[in-house]
């Protein structure tokens, strides 16, 4: 029986101690930039992320070891996304993780300059991978960009921002969710399966699989921006309603949100039995995925 | 005698060229976010860093090709620093390049995704440069996000505006106009050098040659804030003291301010002249940064 729980944590403790070698300590100068760097970044989270890309890379080729790079890279990337995400002109959050979020603690431009300095400094940790993958380290840096620019994230959150209070479209919410955390998602699997050496068919299931997981991800994420607590997600419920985002609660209700949900994470686990090699880690992640409560 | 004015518009129209190229059309979607980036790429600029990346390029190579690649990286990523200092929050100022700045046209939250995506693209961009230089790619991807970051122009942004109203001193000064300014001019003449295939020590010469200009081109801009008008300019004059900004001029005065810049021209000119084959375009380009008056 897969123990996910010690695989979460280990696997966690990993990424965390490399995310603390890689970022500039806080009494390197400017110091208050690196500080609010570390802030964002150690204030809590799943790492999800570097996870998905660890599970993907020990399939191939049996060691999270080359997925190191790649999983900070990541989750610096990440991180930044939520940074400029919650700012006052984006989607003016207050808290994040449990915590204030960068700006209410930084102040506004201290908080966009974390996050681009977090996202300049995922392709830096990401041109080390060159010492381990030296034919795989442009793939790598490809994906990521590519993922997170105004074809991946940068452009879900511009069109989620840009329909805020207009009638939810299936096709408006697809793009949405796709850009906005489907693409970092498939992008954190196929990274880890590339620099596992996966074949090409391989690689193209496990996009699909992480391109499933994470729009699953995201129902389940607007499914508890209703049903959650505050306390229980560490970030305002409820916002989604009274920003009027576009999301499958929004389109479809609860019991469709969570049929959508869940044939979503059947359509991952069929891509993923379709590997050439089991992977139970990225399995069991997958069903957290959907059925978490936080 | 060396033409700088055919060789500086022959080499802009390259780097148009090729950043029209890597950039997505407008009629892609999100559309609004790929007009906001190409506005701000397409609405001037000298290209300054893409004519230093190139001008290196051809020393060591005899040609500006493999230098495409990179010069767009550094187009890319120079023009997002320009949008994100231009904010509200950050400098505020409503005129670059002589037209509206991102934020008045496009808003702010779309300036910031458009900044954010021009960052993003520009490594995206630099991914490329594996074609046609499979074993320097991850360097120059190092060079520019090492240049970018926090130990760069970001940090440089953080203490310029940690220092707004404070009393200027040397060593802060330096800091600033060293991380926000010189860092990439330096890249710029360093990426040329590296896809050039410059040997180790006339890499460490044109880095000193770029670190130079890079302080010379500063100071020339903080004299131009208070000798020029708006209208040679492209945007705002007499910015700097109405935000009390830490410069040269704030620091020095007007005529050791030039005293200061053209020092600075002739160490980027010892540096230049060390090197192993002769270097006619940085030269006039060095003259043309500190002598320029817009």
């Amino acid at each position: 029986m897969f123990n996910l729980v010690s695989y979460m944590e280990e696997h966690r403790q990993i990424a965390d101690a490399a995310l603390d070698r890689f970022l500039p300590k806080e009494s390197e100068r400017p110091q208050v930039l690196h500080q609010a760097m570390r802030y964002s970044i150690f204030c809590g989270g799943k790492r999800l992320r570097p996870l998905l890309c660890m599970a993907s890379a020990e399939i191939f080729c049996g060691s999270h070891e080359p997925a190191i790079i790649p999983s900070v890279a990541l989750e610096l990337l990440h991180t930044y996304t939520l940074i400029h995400d919650d700012l006052p002109v984006m989607d003016n959050d207050d808290l994040r993780r449990g915590k204030p979020t960068s700006h209410k603690v930084y102040g506004e431009a201290n908080a966009i300059l974390a996050g681009d300095a977090l996202l300049t400094l995922a392709f830096e940790v990401l041109s080390f991978a060159e010492v381990c993958a030296p034919h795989r380290a442009c793939h790598l840096a490809y994906e990521l960009a590519h993922a997170a620019g105004s074809r991946g994230v940068a452009g879900g959150q511009f069109e989620d921002l840009a329909s805020e209070g207009q009638e939810p479209t299936p096709d408006q919410l697809e793009f949405i969710h796709m850009n906005k955390t489907a693409a970092l998602i498939r992008a954190a699997c196929r990274m880890g399966a590339i620099i596992g050496g996966a074949s090409e068919s391989d690689l193209e299931k496990i996009g699909s699989f992480g391109e499933r997981i994470g729009l699953a991800f995201q129902a389940a994420d607007d499914i508890l921006n209703v049903t959650s607590t505050p306390e229980q997600l560490g970030k305002a419920t409820g916002s989604d309603a009274e920003h009027r985002k576009m999301t499958y609660m929004a389109l479809y209700g609860l019991e469709k949100a969570r049929e959508k949900a869940n044939s979503l994470l059947q359509e991952a686990l069929v891509a993923l039995r379709g590997l050439s090699l089991p992977a139970p880690a990225l399995e069991a992640l997958a069903l957290f995925i959907v059925q978490r409560d936080s």
